[in-house]
């Protein structure tokens, strides 16, 4: 361990501010602002190691506690004061600062330092004995909290007692008063320093009743406890889960920072407040923020008091701000936030107290903002100059934007939450509850928003999913078949509602309603027709209709993303099935269609039969004539798709899922079919029975079906090239590239090209000449080790991450839900890995594919198709293997597109082309 | 290509008969018996270079064609006749022969060299006109249904019409027989020379017809198509699906023998045979084989005349014996057999003609063998100091041991075939048909043998399994349930006899009939209680009883595997689930167990109620209960093991299936269990429904179950100390290995080994203090890519190879059967990657675990236990990339111990110490 302690203070640190590692985000800014000059209480900040330090061995190591006593003796030089002192008496505030902003989640104590004979000192000195006493009040009750351990509670009662006592003498009849009324009756500004200083030994009697110990009265002891109970702060039960939430290592340590105590409290001319260097809602550049006079910072945030805005601009409560009543500590204020922001290059979240008139930095950090305030600042702000369009694109968060490009609830109307579930795709909808996919349909179809509620949905809802509003399921996960294709519609999604029961039978939901405490207060049930409404990012279900608001996408976005774009290497295509998913796409920037189901053009009623007819067939003549039925229906898919995407590369996946799929489960359906194609009830059981499978992922499905029905592929290869002939004639580029799912050897792709090529050639002769790429997806590990075999044939791969994952990880996505969040909640594995790709694993299969792919064929196009082209770390981690291109749903082109310009400024960044980053 | 030409004859060769890659196998045999001086016709072979160029480009290259004309100068100057001479006509043979032997698989043309001018010199220099006109009539059909691709049927009809007119003059009404009869009643040597000169024209009518063009008069011609034809016969179908089954490489080509024809038909004094050097039965060093006077060569295989034993001891038929008829050529065939057994250092297949009385040796090369001779001639012959221990070893194919182990048919018996299907698991066992576990293990109680017919096995029919002497189901494949459980039993199986139909109602099984040509003729009912037999080595299922042979060590091969273990360094173990099965490993010389299952031990009646209680539970409480009930079980099955294990290691595997395999999937048993358990009906069934999964394969399962419930793995870590600590208690050496499955990270492994280090303590603090090791599967690709990090906790690795090939290459055993036979027969993978190991892709996989583990855990120890481990071809991968042991079902573990020992001998060889592999 280096030096552990760094004091800072008449306008010089001894931290480098640039240690954050070191000095934690607080001690950081604080050492930060006292560089620049800025009126910062003297202080000082032991390190992170020291943190460690003490986390492993649960003792303060020799050198801390003499670097400790050094920096105390320059602090008390510096105040002119001395901790214990009675005639000038310093008092400090102990608190936790992260190298990472983890706000409400440490510990802090403030007015360290008092004890009987110095808070009669600090009456004398300030010349209010009210100020000493509330003040030392509150330091028993905190730092028994905080340093003892105690439960608050006893002392918010005994607090209450004075409160009730003051009451009376107002002549309020304080028993019909709650704890929150009373407070309200009697704020803290009324209690009068009597009751404040017989609060005291109160207090006290509290911690001797609790710990059996005297409160210390020594101001060194206290200090200690508090540093220590800072570091202890660390490994509490919100900050481990906070830190797993935001994966934040748990070997960074916290800093703990100790400074002069300074005074929002001493009387009309003092106040304290928090302030953005712009407005973290819309990214407006004006000072924004609240203060309060005569109160001390955990006063802004308790919520007892309403504070006041900052600036006088904008409303009926000018009077209150900060700029008519103190205008010289507001201009003051301004101005630094103008230097710190100048200085950081980034809008800044401050916290100033000022004292008899005086202003004091209290904090500066990196301000949290709404993702459309953090468009609009880091557009205004490469404008300005003050940073460049590079570091705009590295300022927003790519996730963030999701909110950006969907409907949202309209914030302001009033709501009544009914249950909550996962937010398994974003945006906002109301409509009429439904039950099943055709009276979805038929609804929406008379021009009635519906939501669509299942246990769980399948292939055979789509129609439905389609028709809906939004979709709401009592069962399944973030990646069960609802949210996957919801999110590929970009339709909002609220799944595995487990709070919801939903009666098929009976054509109702019955939710179980709970309080806060997660305890069930009752039910109450829903029936068909009746209105709800869902909020996809959110994960709730709401009572009724809520009004909302749509996206609108500002200028400034526009102008973000193609910033983003120019700094960008890796392209973004779309994962899309029809014409109107390509035009959505392409609306949203995609620059090609990356995959191209074809499994879901099969699923609309007049092609389910004869794809059904196609599965039953005894031989390969009914195939045939099946598949030629099919034909049509394909090509003219295709002709839609090519024409919305004329001049980009368009990837099409030949038939990939298990035949079993396609027919119907249930004992009627099965009879309507059987009645439908005159084949007896028996034998379609019987066939049914036959195609079922133990493992389907693992099963007869992909390219293995073209090995034992090769007329399948030979009728999409057509309809690919038939239609892509049609479209090129009407003078529009095409570009389509054949993709074969689940290939494992070579032979598989030369057999499966010769069929393409055969179909190809037959074309040719007839005039109609289409050139194609052919390629593969890499879904399954064999393909990535084998991968310099497969790029003999395949002049691009796409890789199927969703797969891989699930084959890599013996990880079956439908079945996950059981154990994944365990894993996932106790950390063995970090992150959901169908969310975002593990990288140790997949990655490295990835990487491997990607090698030796490249040295069998230089130029080979590789591309990933699976939900991970939409997710930013997994785009970054695609971005640095060398892939060609990411494709995701079209709802997250944008966010792949900044996601992969950020990825590529990084990579410059580290190459010395940028240090921002 | 270099010389593509070698002549041999008057005691040298040109080609080096090492160079079989060259000559092939037959042309190696004749340089090799042309230079130790062996009476050999002259001849001269085209390389397999010529077969691979012919191939290419279809024409025979210009270089090819001079060297074929300068040999065939030296060949005629060496047997003073020449090519289409009158006077002194050459007649030569022209015979493939492969690097390879494929027996029967290619062409071959004799006589080749008469016209009619050729044919009347012939008669008049052999003074037969009989032996010419017959030679030439061969020939004429020989060659055209070879170089010129006819069907010989229209051959064969015109010479039954000659048999016919013989038949007549012979009183014989030839009506009344038809051609196998007619072939009989008249011989070819009872047609007179009319008959056979007038079948000459008669059969160029019919090429003249079937071609449109003349029987080729010219001898060049006609060598030079039959030459282009045993080239082309390389790429016949026949030859191609060989190769494919026997792994021959197709670019190996044939090379192609022209010869001089010496003739075994001339009269008395002439004869033709084929000889082993010792028994191929038996391996008894004894001459062994068959001859026929006055005849040629294909007229020993033909079937028509019965051939007469070589050696006059033993029998009947002393007096038709080689040795008795013509000693002198007896005595020389004997001395000559010694001669090439002596050079070749092992048993050879001769073929031999004697023509007046002089013998001529026209092929030899090494003798196929039954596994049984192939025993013993390896153990006789080293014994001899004919060849080396270590060599003896490299001579038993490990494969074919098998047969040695189980008991076998009797091959004299009588037997009626009812259906065929897969050669599950070897052996051979009658008993009566019984249709469920439960009666099979009623019957066997009271001592009668049954067979076991299912349409499929499940988990719940393992104690009918046990209970039966074999088994047969109607579906499933090489890997199914049945075939899996019952190759670890060593039991007798036949699967997926799809001409079985079993109703379990009736309690019968219908068996489609079929003939020859696979129609069907009809079917057959069988009960409960009739008798069938099966012959799981075949795949056959016969009707009623058939006596079956005991399997007998014999001497040899105790000695064989004897020094097989000494020049073997990877160990052998067995997977063992029962103290049964552990005492069968140690008899069959396993040294240790690599994997003891302990999910089987949950199956037994009163086992399976704890278990699904268990499961079951509501809480932590409920399963420790039930899990208490189940300790003491366990604990007494690994006493039973460790005893039987003494001084070896036994690696347990902690429980690894989902749970939903113990549950009861029929209503009938959900019924009883909710009688016995008291338990609502719909309460099971909802758990039942919770726990279905999709792909149970990729879901909640080994591990995995022991991260959500951990008190079952603290169960079975207790159940294994506890015996470990009982039973050294009683002063037996125990070495418990703690096998975890399906481990995908390091923490997975960090906190079952935590559970299991709980329980260690626990019982350590009580003074039961047992060494144990901790180890994992690598069964899944992530684990195997992130072994490094897994060899940090693990200090053992066995590779879980069903699960790994099921994983990386996406292939669920259990479904694969609709298209894994399609793969394989058309050669898209080379093998059943279940059967053999997937070397490029999993084995890649198993590599980089072997480097990554080692690299993170120097002395880690590693080994297999999927059935990859008895399998001899992967046994030698396993070897290859240094793996400490194998493991495989007791019944592989000799066959496990000779592959061993033959890949370690084979490296050492590579590395210099051995010429032999």
């Amino acid at each position: 361990m280096g030096t552990s302690v760094f004091f800072f203070g008449d306008g010089r640190a001894e931290g480098d501010p640039k240690r954050r590692d070191l000095l934690g985000g607080k001690g950081a800014g604080l050492a930060e602002m006292t560089s620049l000059g800025l009126p910062v209480p003297p202080g000082f900040t032991l390190s992170t190691e020291v943190c460690n330090a003490f986390s492993r061995t649960r003792r303060m190591p020799d050198e801390v506690r003499a670097g400790v006593d050094a920096a105390l003796t320059r602090l008390e030089k510096a105040m002119g004061a001395r901790l214990g002192d009675t005639s000038a008496p310093l008092l400090v505030s102990v608190r936790s600062g992260a190298r990472a902003s983890m706000p409400g989640m440490m510990d802090t104590v403030l007015n360290l330092g008092l004890n009987d004979a110095v808070a009669e000192g600090l009456a004398a000195r300030s010349g209010s004995p009210r100020f000493a006493y509330d003040a030392y009040r509150r330091f028993i009750a905190m730092h028994a909290s905080i340093a003892l351990g105690l439960s608050k509670e006893p002392f918010d009662r005994a607090l209450d007692d004075a409160r009730g006592r003051v009451a009376v003498t107002k002549g309020i009849d304080r028993t019909r008063l709650n704890a929150e009324e009373l407070k309200r009756a009697v704020p803290d500004a009324d209690i009068p320093v009597e009751e404040l200083r017989a609060l005291v030994p109160a207090f006290k009697a509290i911690v001797k009743k609790e710990t059996g110990e005297d409160f210390p009265g020594d101001p060194r002891e206290q200090l200690w406890q508090a540093i220590e109970a800072v570091f202890a702060s660390w490994n509490n039960h919100r900050a481990v889960v906070y830190r797993k939430m935001h994966d934040i290592p748990d070997d960074w340590g916290t800093a703990c920072n100790v400074q002069a105590m300074v005074f929002g409290n001493l009387g009309d001319t003092s106040a304290t407040g928090v302030a953005f260097t712009r407005d973290p809602s819309t990214g407006e550049k004006v000072l924004y923020g609240e203060w309060l006079p005569n109160a001390q910072g955990e006063d802004v945030v308790a919520g007892i008091r309403t504070p006041m805005p900052l600036r006088s601009q904008g409303g009926a409560r000018a009077s209150e701000s900060l700029e008519v009543r103190m205008p010289e500590a507001y201009r003051e204020l301004d101005r630094i936030a103008g230097t710190l922001e100048r200085h950081f290059r980034d809008m800044q979240d401050l916290e100033f107290t000022i004292q008899d008139g005086r202003l004091y930095m209290l904090q500066c950090r990196g301000a949290k903002r709404a993702a459309r305030a953090a468009v609009r600042v880091a557009v205004d702000m490469a404008r300005e100059g003050l940073i460049t369009k590079e570091e705009a694109v590295l300022r927003v968060d790519p996730g963030g934007i999701d909110q950006l490009l969907h409907p949202t609830l309209d914030p302001h109307a009033p709501k009544k939450v009914l249950a909550r579930g996962l937010s398994a795709s974003p945006g906002a909808a109301s409509g009429h509850i439904v039950f099943n996919a055709d009276e979805a349909e038929r609804r929406a179809g008379q021009g009635k928003p519906v939501v669509l509620v299942r246990v769980e949905t399948s292939p055979e809802d789509i129609h439905g999913m389609k028709a809906a509003r939004g979709i709401v399921t009592a069962r399944g996960g973030m990646t069960s078949h609802a949210a996957v294709v919801a999110r590929g519609m970009g339709k909002p999604c609220v799944a595995g509602v487990s709070a919801v029961a939903v009666n098929y039978e009976s054509q109702t939901m019955t939710v179980t309603l709970y309080d806060d405490a997660g305890l069930p207060t009752g039910n109450v049930t829903l029936k068909k027709g009746d209105v709800i409404t869902i909020d996809g990012g959110t994960g709730h279900v709401y009572d009724g209709a809520v009004p909302t608001v749509s996206a609108a996408l500002s200028g400034e976005f526009g102008e973000l993303m193609g910033w983003a774009d120019a700094g960008r290497t890796t392209r973004v295509r779309a994962n899309a099935d029809t014409p109107l998913d390509a035009r959505t796409a392409r609306a949203f920037g995609a620059e090609g269609i990356g995959l191209c189901r074809t499994e879901h053009m099969f699923f609309d009623e007049e092609r389910i039969q004869a794809m059904r007819e196609m599965i039953l067939a005894d031989d390969a003549t009914g195939r045939a004539a099946a598949l030629a039925k099919l034909l049509p229906f394909q090509r003219e898919d295709f002709v839609g798709i090519f024409r919305e995407m004329r001049g980009l590369p368009v990837t099409i996946r030949l038939l990939d899922p298990p035949l079993h799929e396609f027919l119907p489960t249930e004992t009627r359906q099965l009879e309507e079919l059987s009645r439908s194609m005159g084949v007896p009830v028996a034998k379609l059981a019987a066939r049914t029975r036959d195609l079922h499978e133990f493992n389907p992922m693992l099963g007869h499905r992909g390219c293995r079906l073209a090995i034992t029905y090769p007329e399948i592929y030979a009728m999409q290869a057509r309809a690919i090239l038939e239609a892509a002939a049609q479209v090129a004639g009407e003078g529009v580029e095409v570009h389509p590239e054949i993709m074969i799912p689940l290939a494992i050897t070579r032979a598989e792709l030369e057999r499966t090209r010769a069929i393409v090529d055969h179909v190809a050639a037959e074309l040719a002769a007839g005039g109609k000449k289409v050139p194609f790429a052919f390629g593969t997806m890499i879904e399954l590990p064999r393909a990535a080790i084998l991968a310099a075999q497969l790029a003999e044939v395949a002049e691009f791969f796409s890789f199927g991450t969703n797969d891989l994952t699930q084959a890599t990880m013996g990880l079956s996505r439908d079945d996950a839900g059981k154990f994944l969040p365990a894993y996932v909640d106790s950390g063995i594995l970090p992150k959901d890995p169908f969310v975002s790709v593990d990288q140790e694993g997949v990655g490295a299969l990835v990487k491997m594919a990607v090698e030796r792919g490249r040295s069998a064929r230089a130029k080979i196009k590789l591309g990933v198709c699976g939900e991970h082209g939409g997710d930013p770390p997994s785009i970054g981690f695609f971005h640095g293997v060398g892939l060609d291109y990411v494709s995701c749903s079209p709802f997250r082109v944008p966010i792949a597109r900044l996601a992969a310009a950020q990825a590529a400024l990084r990579a410059k960044g580290q190459n010395g082309g940028l240090g921002t980053a």
